[in-house]
């Protein structure tokens, strides 16, 4: 392992420290998208998974395990089944996502598409789940099937939380976890269950996982509002597709008549004008929701970082520390 | 187990000598299908998991299981698991066949099924895997990882071969394996492997669902082109769909010009008019491909009956046998 004294952020600097154990886990990738049976499957996954994407779930198990002091080869395994399974969920979100976005009136190019994903998405469930056998390890196989349960509820949860203005942000933080701190918290668990960690140790990792998470989804969430910054490319996203996330929810909660009148109109019969998002944004503003969901992403960026406590110090320990910094510099 | 004398055909057999355990495996489906935090999922599962269907696939599990004198209790828990992997591929295919059938001009409410069908399929993949997990048994968890990458590449060669008239037989057999043979087989050798059985055992087990699994196709296919007592209700539906089956690949084979200008409009181009289902069942004719396919379907049968000669005696050894000759009856 050797650090890029040019990388400065905390993601490049995790991709410099484990560039040796990134480049076995690529490797394997490729090895394992190959099907002697189905030659169109590489071509399919071969865009999503060779192409940009920074790795960030393969590298918090591969600096979990090394953090730990493991120096076997399942890192690697473990690392490459966590990325087939994020590509999977993926490639079944676009058949969800692209369904909404063209309500009625998809293309038939769409429809061959949809149909790669889904079956596509099985080949690399299945695949991540050979890799996962291999490790030959129970308590591995079963940290993962329970995080591809939580996946799978919180998608649905999703699905039907959509649209619906009773939505609690309890439900929310059950949607976060499925859609993306389930597999946050596992990379980082079967890291240390890999590396043979105690109870304790486990549970931190998978606590810094889970609060990482967490605070990377309700940022992401914020920015579709255009954030304190309003860097975001795609905003009006969640509000065109009528998800409820963590501002709106507590704007609805605190909505007065006409407030309501919108949000119903809006949201739950989703039936928008132009000028309602900048009106839905005036909203927020109004009764400081933005505001209030920022300080939480920023208390789960807290909560990520005091679970490390619990973790041997390590150069890779403090790369996750600002990992969590990081992710919440977005709206800070 | 108690034999209903009342029951004749083999499944039924089967079920009556199996019903303590199918009640067990249904109660156990009904338990684990539910979703503490999204309850739309029994919803979407319920008619599918509940209603009608033979339950043919676990009870090839609780049947090797008990043939091989297994009394533990996780014959339950792979039943339930290999019925779950059912319902779920069932689901990803309507989104694949729906895709097909009503291409470029799905209603809304078929896109919601859509969505549904994708999350929901993978919250029950997720599910068996959780069960497999609970049998302890790292060996099972490897027989169905194989079994889950082989029906996903399946069906990916599937989508890939329709319409495409250089399909071998090779492939045909592939896509079979993928599509009915693969569950089949680990459904039987997983009830060998929970009892303990040799590798030769386990082997004659993996066979017989292989065998089983490709004639039961086979004899589908040819009831897709009316069979030989025509009693296909959806008789045309593959022809429609472009897919090359054994007869219409045969049939490729030994094509004169006039009759390989007919399949390139009709299958590759896909352009087909009235009557050309009907032409398509004449040339079938004509080359002799039903029956050559009928034969081949019978000595799948045959081969399925023959790998049981390895199994030790057992009243439900029988009513395998049989249920390998009631496959083929639809045809004899």
């Amino acid at each position: 392992m050797s650090l890029d004294a040019a990388a400065t952020k905390p993601h490049e600097q995790l991709a410099a420290a484990l560039a040796d154990d990134l480049a076995s886990v690529n490797a394997l990738i490729r090895e394992r998208m190959a099907s002697e049976h189905a030659p169109r499957i590489p071509e399919v996954t071969a865009h999503l998974v060779e192409a940009g994407g920074k790795r960030l779930r393969p590298m918090l198990t591969l600096a979990a395990a090394r953090m730990c002091g493991y120096d076997g080869p399942y890192h690697v395994h473990l690392a490459a089944t966590v990325e087939f399974i994020h590509t999977a969920t993926l490639l079944h979100d676009d058949v969800v996502d692209e369904s909404k976005q063209r309500r009625g009136r998809p293309t038939a190019n769409l429809l061959w598409d949809n149909t790669s994903s889904v079956l596509v998405g099985d080949y690399l469930f299945a695949r991540s789940f050979q890799l996962m056998v291999e490790t030959g390890s129970l308590r591995i196989l079963d940290i993962l099937a329970n995080a591809a349960a939580t996946i799978a509820e919180g998608e649905v949860l999703q699905l039907t939380a959509a649209s619906d203005l009773a939505t609690t942000e309890e439900t929310y933080i059950k949607v976060v976890r499925g859609k993306t701190a389930a597999l946050f918290s596992a990379a980082m668990e079967v890291g240390g269950e890999i590396a043979g960690q105690d109870t304790a140790t486990k549970q931190a990792l998978f606590d810094y996982g889970d609060a990482l998470g967490i605070s990377f989804q309700i940022v992401d969430d914020l920015l579709d509002y255009g954030g304190s910054n309003a860097i975001g490319k795609n905003v009006g996203d969640d509000f065109r597709e009528r998800k409820l996330t963590m501002p709106v929810i507590r704007a609805v909660a605190q909505a007065d008549a006409d407030e309501r009148a919108f949000w119903e109109r809006t949201i739950q019969k989703g039936r928008q004008e132009d000028g309602d998002l900048e009106h839905a944004m005036s909203i927020l503003a109004k009764h400081g929701t933005m505001e209030s969901t920022r300080v939480d992403a920023l208390a789960w960026a807290d909560k990520a970082k005091a679970a490390l406590d619990h973790v041997p110090d390590h150069a890779l320990k403090q790369m996750l520390v600002d990992l969590a910094d990081y992710v919440v510099a977005r709206i800070s």
